[in-house]
């Protein structure tokens, strides 16, 4: 990588050639339920970092994958992340009305839409995937691993159980070892199918996938704990979004559990951690090495 | 079939071997999101008549199926129902309190949970089905059809679908057309998926699979309309729900479009048009054959 200005370029144009894999498998908006497939492309056009493809796809090609699979795959995940966004936002959830700056799904399409298109968008993020089967027949044991990891990552033993430990822990102060598992199973559980995903379809040896689970891992809590130091560091102009949000929502964080430098410790500790896993790895990919420095790094 | 109590006696049966797979693909109830597996439990365990799961076995008996994958996607259908009538009974849908007797999900687990509940079931359904690549990877192809039409059928252009339509249109009264799609995709299309399933596990050819297709949509349509039928002509003691709910929330149904005769007359035309195109394939199946009239000339 050259300069921090090369890499941002570069992410740039990967941002975009994601965008266009998600345009390829919307559905077309046809037939009386017209509705549903506005509001699924609504949320999921919505703009955001693409990180999951992104990191799929940067993973796929550290093992210089070949497979048309990881396309539909690429897709599939980032309809996972925004279907959960969707429920989240609910008003039996976080009511929020914004994100992003714009209005949440619920708030533009109805409360039963929002249950819906939420419920659209993880169905269709599973028919997506199984396209794979039929354009690449001849990959179906590779998919089925990879369906596999996809489905238990984004369930009960991973993000929304994430998500139910966190919902029914909100307003307590919780234990580290609740924290950890809300931060595993909630923000690093689909970071963990993501580049698994890409593993798998590029080639990975069994061992090869569980190193990466471990780097995906470390990069998910990372992220997560630089998200609340950025929540008491940060301006809402940088941002984006309102700061000391934890704080208003009597929200345990590495932060409030341990204090600013001690949770930055720890991000520079997972960041190294991942980095060094990575470089134990054959293959080269100087992109996702400085994408995964950056994501820890990162000031918003 | 010697007899209706002959029949009835085996229909009990299938249903208890249908309730024992059902515990057996259930998550074990551990860890800080416990009460999620409970949730997804209290809602699958409810009861039922478990039509889906039997019609797909049943129909997979009548190819002379033999593959293990079918008991996974089994599970599967049956929880695919389940978290649709979670996510119906919540607040912002139809708001309902009480389903065959019990509390809803969301009534004694919470909104939040109601929400989760379902999303996890859904999730839960195809991690479930993709446990067929691990027990029968030889049948890896057939796995992969068989997943093709269980998310298409379950999502916007299916049963999603349906459930998108009903909601946008009620209070209206709605033409012919559309109540058609709307009995097709809410409810025919997962009878569809469930019987197609079992003929592309059971081996039958992508024709017959397609007859399977017309035989599922003609009782599908058929079931629904019995249901209009009942609500008007039964009573609440016999069929243990309200009855005239449809006249009281203002619902287009076949008996409102055509009286109760000509709604009737459909269902004959719908069941005889079934009956045949079975008696058509290869293969018997007698029990299959007097589950598909006794569900369509059902007084309850």
């Amino acid at each position: 990588m050259n300069s921090k200005i090369d890499f941002i370029q570069m992410r740039n144009i990967k941002v975009r050639q994601i965008e266009d894999i998600l345009q390829e498998y919307l559905p077309r908006q046809r037939g009386y339920q017209k509705v549903i497939m506005e509001a699924m492309a609504y949320s999921l056009l919505a703009g955001g970092k693409r990180l999951r493809p992104m990191m799929m796809k940067e993973t796929f090609h550290l093992f210089q994958g070949r497979s048309k699979a990881i396309r539909p795959f690429m897709a599939a995940i980032e309809m996972i992340h925004t279907y959960s966004l969707v429920h989240d936002d609910l008003p039996a959830m976080d009511d929020d009305d914004y994100r992003r700056g714009r209005k949440t799904t619920h708030i533009v399409y109805g409360e039963d839409m929002g249950i819906l298109a939420g419920d659209a968008l993880l169905n269709y993020a599973f028919e997506t995937a199984f396209k794979a089967f039929v354009t690449e027949p001849e990959d179906s044991l590779l998919i089925g691993r990879a369906l596999g990891v996809l489905g238990e990552k984004a369930g009960i033993y991973g993000m929304i159980g994430g998500q139910v430990i966190d919902v029914k822990n909100s307003g307590h102060v919780v234990e580290r070892e609740v924290l950890d598992t809300i931060y595993e199973l909630k923000t690093s559980a689909l970071i963990e199918a993501a580049m698994m995903i890409g593993a798998i379809l590029g080639g990975a040896s069994e061992e090869e996938v569980k190193i990466v689970e471990q780097i995906a891992r470390n990069v998910g809590i990372a992220f997560q704990i630089q998200d609340d130091i950025l929540d008491v560091t940060s301006t809402s102009e940088v941002l984006g979004k309102p700061v000391h949000s934890d704080e208003k929502n009597e929200k345990t964080t590495y932060v409030t559990l341990f204090g600013v430098e001690k949770a930055a410790q720890v991000v520079e500790e997972r960041s190294k951690k991942a980095s060094m896993l990575l470089q134990g790895l054959p293959g080269e990919n100087a992109f996702l090495e400085e994408l995964l420095v950056q994501l820890v790094h990162r000031d918003r």
